[in-house]
């Protein structure tokens, strides 16, 4: 058994170390462009900013390494041109003697990954001008900070551009990012983006939304970006970040089938239509989890459990992929932001009926000191209580609730469930009724009809015709300090002896600053006979979809 | 409807929240012997040791918020003393007045935890011995600590007593904790507690196993307790933190029914024998998710969604309790050890089949500064791959996977369903293969026969009889820093080619640090027709077993 495997980063070199612990016969030769393999590409923004002060952490194994230690063929500096599926061969390029030589193979894994993409516009080639995806990048690109940048452009509001632009900051450079679209980080919904959005601020970093460069001149040494609006802005070094394109040519030139978006197609077992040929990684098509559609989703985690389950099913076993549900998460600074499963854009492109919640709990006890804040948003089937997707934006914790709700939509697990989770507690951990539990509190009431509540969107929409009464249920600083307009402000503790003040017959929504105290108001307006319902996640909610002008970036 | 609850703390509090939001029209009476409600028993320890200044802080909510929020007739400093089930009703003593009188409910809930255990020995009365459940022992401790205390001696090695070392230790206290049992931490398995015991000797903490007092005697101005071993112990200060007690004796007296341990029997619905009475918290008996089996589980997570379902129950719901699995955590310093699900202890004390693994990730990656170190064990079924238990040792992140896990376990997930778990990586956070990744390929691999592993005990105890070879595959240099003893070193890069000094039919055991070079030794072994199983953990879990001298403590 020949295996070749072409690319030998996250994917091809997962698969060729898996590969060999099944088998010690097989012959297995790793082709990889670049002259490095095993790579930590998701380190590249930290190697430049600092934080990573040694380039070698960021190799983590070497081709000598898997050599003596995996017993492979690595051959680097090694691009595989083209695939002749009916010889069974393909073409490869030694980059560095420049001779050609074909090589056979039994079966096929195709890890080559997905390259930046680099739109066609004016100036590209111009020096200072770069895309980031290896470490020959990151050399590029560390070497002219290293040498004075005073002033970069992003484009695209990535996760890449977000870590880049940490590490610009860190660096002191004077940073702009620019999206085309009308918030950063698509995969989350647009309101959960606003902390980042403030912390980018916080750290001096200009966001320009809903434009795209049009343009890239040269302006004496540096640069200057033309932006769709016409504005031109002056930057020492500027990086492409918007978006990804599988590299797919090996496949397509072969005959093989690839996705609206360039994936390769693969089936459950990552096999290509060619049953000699698999695919991995980010070169690849995949079926979202939970949505059933199919998707590309160019992270490691997947990429890696890919390359381990295509060795598996080369090596003669039957393993499945489950697909993915698009687990993420992107630090800035000292916030967190991540998701996993759908986003509410995606459902409600999808036609897809839910319901949604918003908590803002504290990351462990409140008592106990350096509680951190964060907002958690969690999606449902509105029948079955399944969980279908969940955010959460903040300081320490929100990767642990992230992947405690990433576990629970993988065990198709619904808001009820997670009613009973016992997760640990002491008060530097958590909180004896977790964020967990009271997110799927909050939304079981919902489906349980003990807790109506009105999406914040429709209150501001006026999407209602009986124009509810809008009552803010906190203290009257509270309600001084800053109110959803149009609202009359009777504190919960109150509420009980002035239910007279609500004309009888009107409609009430409720609110407070999380929604805590609105759902008791709720409870007891519900319990005198009026028809109430609680904005879900309160004014803390409103600040996230209407943030105070003075956290805009210009 | 009349609902009266005994206990205002957090299974009884919890309780009457969530009735008065489930009817406004009900009357609730609280009844609590002590002056507060609702304060925060797990935070009692950090007040002591000046981590939460401020008293205030330890209130979650007052009588006066309770009322004025809840509408709840809330009565401190009123005991309740007896129960007539028959007139349905209570007699309650007002502890301040010292008038008693007869209050009737409709259904009562009783919510009274359990009382710190006080063995019967001499000097239990002594002035300076304590045990710690409430606020005002936390004020009779601490005030004895500001008025100089230079040291102390903790009876029992269990959560409470670990937290008070900690802080004692910030208060500059020398410290001695004294546990009868052969090792700290009972809910975890002896060798997982072996960072901790090195953690205590760290910071300068006496740990005295397989004792425990027998005597109390005044030394002038201080105390002597004596051990089993005749040792006397001086301390200014002496806390019993050797268990607790379920508070059963309404219910006793009023003829219902208590385990053998004390607690008292609920059905799932957390009502007892008579219809009309609940019972939440740590007062009752539950069962255990896992195992099925009847047992006691102090914790402030399951006695507020106790009080919770309880309440949901009384007010005419059906809502079940599934039961608890006994997740915890604890804090020492920088040291996090938290369990969920059934340890090894208890399965083989339950002669039901397992196996385990342990592994010894970072919490993120490694290319990353300040990754820090910890040991996951699992627990699973040999025949289902179903998870079983879990513990965790070690820094930041083991509260992470621990919850995750004891999601996974509430699925009642596999250890096949958790090598396809996605969750959040970027490097500050995780790995591309999570330590839940990873536990799940070390006990997958284990199951489907690709890496068959041998329990160090096995080892240890010579249980072999065939007398398998021994051996290291780490470097040279490790091998020589220490090794199990009659290991010979062959490193894994060698291997391959120095197969033949394995003689011939002779059965191997392998090892290496943390188990993966021994895995990738293993199945270069098996393939080449050699008999092998790898050490599961390597040399890092042989070192849980048989800590080094100098790290234990005298
Ligand atoms: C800066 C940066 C930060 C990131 N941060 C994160 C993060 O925090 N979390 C996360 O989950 N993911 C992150 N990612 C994404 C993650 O690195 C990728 O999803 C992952 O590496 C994909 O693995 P892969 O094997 O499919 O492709 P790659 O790792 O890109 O490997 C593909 C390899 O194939 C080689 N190749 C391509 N074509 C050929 C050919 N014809 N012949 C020979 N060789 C070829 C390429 O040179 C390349 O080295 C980040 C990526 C970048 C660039
Ligand atoms: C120091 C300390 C630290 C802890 N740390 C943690 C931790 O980190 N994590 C965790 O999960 N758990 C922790 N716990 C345990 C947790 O506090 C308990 O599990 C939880 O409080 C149990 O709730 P409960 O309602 O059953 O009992 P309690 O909270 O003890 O409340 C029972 C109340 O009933 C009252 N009562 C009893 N009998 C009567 C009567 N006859 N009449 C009137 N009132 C009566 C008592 O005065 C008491 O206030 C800790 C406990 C202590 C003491
Ligand atoms: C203070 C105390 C009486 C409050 O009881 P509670 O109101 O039931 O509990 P919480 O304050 O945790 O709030 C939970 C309720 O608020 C709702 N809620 C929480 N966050 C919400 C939000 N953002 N929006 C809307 N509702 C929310 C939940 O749905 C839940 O209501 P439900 O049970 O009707 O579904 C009780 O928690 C207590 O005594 N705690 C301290 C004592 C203790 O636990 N000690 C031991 C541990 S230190
Ligand atoms: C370095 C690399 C080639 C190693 O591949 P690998 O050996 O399959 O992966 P890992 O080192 O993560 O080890 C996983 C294997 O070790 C085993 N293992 C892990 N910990 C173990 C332990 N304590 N005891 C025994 N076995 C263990 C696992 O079971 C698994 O083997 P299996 O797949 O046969 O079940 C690959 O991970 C890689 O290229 N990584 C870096 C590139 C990358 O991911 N970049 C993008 C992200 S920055």
């Amino acid at each position: 058994m020949k295996l070749v495997i072409v690319g030998g980063v996250a994917g091809g070199a997962s698969a060729a170390a898996r590969a060999r612990r099944l088998s010690e016969e097989a012959e297995i030769v790793v082709f990889e462009r670049g002259p490095d393999v095993s790579f930590a590409n998701c380190g590249l923004p930290y190697y430049i900013g600092g934080e990573i002060a040694d380039r070698e952490k960021l190799l983590v194994t070497t081709p000598e390494r898997l050599r003596s230690r995996f017993n492979l063929d690595v051959r680097t500096r090694s691009s595989v041109e083209s695939i002749d599926r009916k010889a069974q061969n393909i073409r490869v390029r030694d980059l560095v003697t420049g001779r050609e030589y074909t090589e056979s193979y039994d079966k096929l894994i195709l890890a080559t990954g997905a390259a930046p993409f680099r739109p066609p516009i004016r100036g590209m080639d111009l020096p200072g001008v770069f895309t980031l995806r290896n470490l020959e990048d990151t050399d590029r690109i560390k070497e002219q900070i290293d040498h004075g940048v005073k002033s970069a452009v992003l484009l695209g509001g990535g996760f890449i551009s977000l870590e880049l632009a940490e590490n610009f900051v860190r660096r002191g450079i004077t940073t702009t990012i620019v999206e085309k679209n009308d918030q950063i980080l698509t995969p989350f919904d647009k309101e959960m983006t606003t902390p980042i959005v403030q912390g980018l601020a916080a750290k001096g970093v200009r966001l320009v939304l809903g434009q795209s460069a049009e343009s890239l001149e040269p302006s004496g040494h540096a640069l200057l970006v033309g932006l769709t609006s016409g504005e031109k802005i002056p930057a020492d070094l500027v990086v492409f970040g918007i978006g990804v394109r599988p590299e797919n040519k090996l496949a397509v030139d072969a005959g093989l089938a690839v996705g609206p978006r360039g994936g390769i197609q693969v089936n459950e077992y990552l096999q290509t239509a060619d049953p000699d040929i698999y695919a991995v990684g980010d070169t690849i098509e995949v079926t979202d989890f939970v949505t059933g559609n199919t998707t590309q989703i160019p992270l490691a985690g997947p990429a890696n459990r890919q390359g381990r389950i295509a060795a598996d099913n080369v090596m003669g076993r039957s393993v499945k992929f489950r697909g993915t549900q698009g687990t993420a998460i992107l630090g800035f600074f000292n916030h967190t932001a991540a998701a996993t499963g759908a986003s509410e854009k995606t459902l409600r492109r999808l036609n897809r009926p839910y319901r949604k919640v918003y908590i803002h709990p504290a990351h462990h006890a409140g008592y106990y000191p350096g509680a951190e804040g964060m907002t958690l948003k969690v999606l449902f089937d509105p029948s079955s209580g399944r969980l279908l997707g969940a955010q959460g934006v903040g300081g320490a914790g929100v990767d642990k609730r992230i992947d405690v709700l990433a576990i629970a939509i993988q065990a198709r697990m619904t808001v009820f469930d997670l009613e009973e989770s016992e997760l640990s507690y002491a008060p530097q951990y958590g909180s004896a009724k977790d964020p967990i539990n009271m997110v799927a509190f909050v939304a079981s009431g919902l489906l349980r009809g003990d807790h109506p509540q009105v999406d914040l969107e429709a209150v501001l929409s006026g999407q209602s015709e009986d124009e509810p009464l809008l009552i803010d249920v906190r203290t009257p600083k509270e309600f001084e300090a800053g109110h959803i307009p149009g609202a009359v402000n009777i504190p919960v503790d109150e509420l009980r002896s002035r239910l007279d003040e609500i004309p009888r017959g009107r409609k009430v929504n409720a609110y407070c600053q999380v929604g805590q105290r609105g759902y008791l108001a709720t409870r007891i307006l519900l319990q005198h006979g009026i028809d109430a319902l609680n904005i879900g996640g309160g004014y803390k909610t409103f600040e996230l979809f209407r943030p105070k002008v003075a956290d805009r970036c210009p």
